[in-house]
């Protein structure tokens, strides 16, 4: 493979908090914040080396970056969630909408995820629980 | 961890013609095609039984939906690309641009990445090569 999906980048007001917020939600380790940007990666990739080849496989980290607009119109691109069968998703989604989430209507209906938006306002959702 | 990455999320005119450009452009495998999305994994997902721990360290796959309306504004999430150092950058932004990306003005002015555009117009880079 020649090109691999290296990051996906999140264009953010307040790239610091939006950066936490994420680091929250995900558990996931921050592992770079200036000016130009923050990034986060899983938290197992700085914990153990890694052959290229799992590299390789890796999740690509999230990457928040400054811009001076502010969110105009739904996302084209957006993340969806999913917990484990054994978790608990209602406490989950419960534990997001203490930390800022908020609820968004995009048309959904009886569907089996949870349309939820971040403190900017970018949509994601929570898929229902399966066996990973 | 109790909420995981599980997959981004593309909206889309055509989810068809949109998952199998994005499928040649990553080498990935298209897994899934219906009327209400498609379903791109990296190509060693199926070809190997994989254990709960890789698969909670794996990429998470990329879906494309069908929706109504077209891309209106610059995305607000986008995904970075790379190659390796080994590989030939400038043929691998000739081989995107010689399946139908364009090369977009975000304002960038000297940096090491290049900004295309897929044939929906969303917005992604091809970064500087490195070592993975």
């Amino acid at each position: 493979m020649a090109l691999r999906w290296y990051t996906t980048v999140v264009d953010c007001r307040d790239h610091h908090a939006q950066a936490r917020w994420w680091a929250e939600v995900l558990h996931w380790r921050l592992i770079f914040e200036e000016e130009e940007g923050s990034v986060l990666i899983p938290p197992w990739l700085e914990a153990e080396p890694m052959t290229i080849q799992e590299w390789d496989r890796g999740n690509p980290g999230l990457v928040f970056v400054p811009v001076p607009e502010d969110k105009q119109v739904k996302n084209r691109l957006h993340l969806d969630l999913a917990a484990h069968v054994e978790d608990d998703r209602d406490a989950e989604i419960a534990r997001l909408e203490q930390m800022g989430a908020r609820r968004v209507d995009v048309g959904q209906s009886g569907e089996p995820w949870t349309v939820l938006a971040d403190p900017e306002g970018n949509e994601f959702c929570v898929l229902e629980s399966r066996e990973f």
